[in-house]
């Protein structure tokens, strides 16, 4: 995954983006959901099939929490083959066997083949609520693409089954860039800078007979192996260094 | 990923998955779907740190869709502090920088950093949904974790996050087991059946008079190379056989 702070989004050329199909879906809560989690990772193109009660549906604008660009462009159709008919390469979603004879992917494995095909309109499509897709619109699909989920509750919300499949898209076609970095503000300390300050603290201790001379060298050695574990910046030295100086000042008033 | 047919989940030995600790949450309805996405990936610890208005919250069940012993089983705290008290290892999740000088992670590498800390009990802490985690609650945590989210659009619900943690989870823990595989029922064709079924094709495309003979041999090897790609097994060449035997009687009446 790359790390690089990004403050807009890498550009999505128009139609590389796997169109997401929701066939007969029936909670606009889940269609707003969708619609956010597509926005969540740069997907945009939102195509629905008979949409159960008409729409657009009450609370899908809330439930979007603002991914009202992905909701507005929102495509209705009233057939699956009508929704799919201009892809060159689609995936249906299931979470069952259906003895079709399909290669079965998982949601990364899916998704790098999806943007290993340059040049071609992709989608992938997810199946109500309660029942999913039928075996019918399963054979539309090239390819099958399933969750590894537990088997004990394996029942997956379905805009959060767009989700995974986002996540993935946006991970295989190398747009995974996280907000932030865990780029330290100052600089790693230099070994003089960590050395003085080991001699400063060895120094207090000893005034404060911290231990017995005989055994000081091993717990010495300890105290300066349990600082390298921080692997310490200047600014973290500097902090320690004030922190004993205040200390040692207090104990001698 | 891992391909196998599971009917029963992976054993998860007590305390080794981690908690997963909400902070200040307040819509039963994130609170239902987050236990639903723990339980999709086999999560079962929830801990809630003061429940907005109160716990247990109308409609949270409603929500969990069935993960009702993951709610059941939920332990509400008074602080952040009692609810990381037991644990060896926390990360806090956070959409933006804090200048707090920690390791961030992405989900995928957090979730291999907790699986590699066998014997220690991990959790990953999730902030109020507006305003996230303070900056004191993200300093109890070892490190952070952050989507690789699209910048036009960063703003993910709770349970999402929580899936996504969940997924990756079981991914690095090494049950990522898809329900069901793409093994096809019947075995590969062997060459002698493809052979035989070219054969037929030829000849009734010969007796149709196809193509002229002088380009027969081109077409042909065209024709066998598009059935080549179907990586037909012994029953796709049954069926291919069967329909051309019924195409071929149906045009000499």
């Amino acid at each position: 995954m790359t790390r690089a702070s990004a403050e807009k989004d890498l550009e999505i050329p128009p139609g590389t983006a796997p169109a997401v199909i929701l066939v007969e879906p029936q909670l606009a809560e889940n269609i707003g959901m969708t619609a956010r989690a597509m926005a969540n990772f740069g997907l945009s193109e939102l195509r629905l099939v008979n949409p159960k009660n008409g729409w657009p549906k009450k609370g899908v604008r809330e439930a979007a929490s603002g991914a009202t660009h992905v909701l507005d462009a929102a495509v209705v159709f009233s057939s699956v083959e009508e929704a799919l008919a201009d892809l060159h390469y689609v995936l249906a979603t299931t979470a069952r066997e259906r003895g079709q004879m399909k290669r079965v992917f998982s949601p990364d494995d899916a998704m790098a083949e999806l943007t290993s095909r340059a040049g071609q309109r992709c989608g992938v499509m997810f199946g109500r609520e309660r029942v999913g897709l039928t075996n019918d619109e399963v054979s539309l699909a090239d390819a099958i693409v399933t969750f590894p989920v537990s088997p004990d509750f394996p029942s997956l919300n379905l805009a959060q089954a767009v989700l995974l499949v986002g996540y993935e898209w946006r991970r295989s076609s190398g747009r995974a860039v996280l907000p932030f970095t865990g780029e330290m503000l100052s600089p790693p300390a230099t070994r003089e800078a960590l050395v003085a300050l080991f001699a400063n603290l060895e120094a207090a201790l000893d005034a404060a007979g911290f231990y017995p001379p005989e055994k000081r060298g091993g717990i010495v050695r300890n105290m300066r192996d349990r600082l390298h574990r921080m692997e310490m910046t200047e600014q973290d030295v500097r902090t320690f260094q004030g922190a004993l100086r205040a200390l040692t000042r207090s104990r001698k008033p």
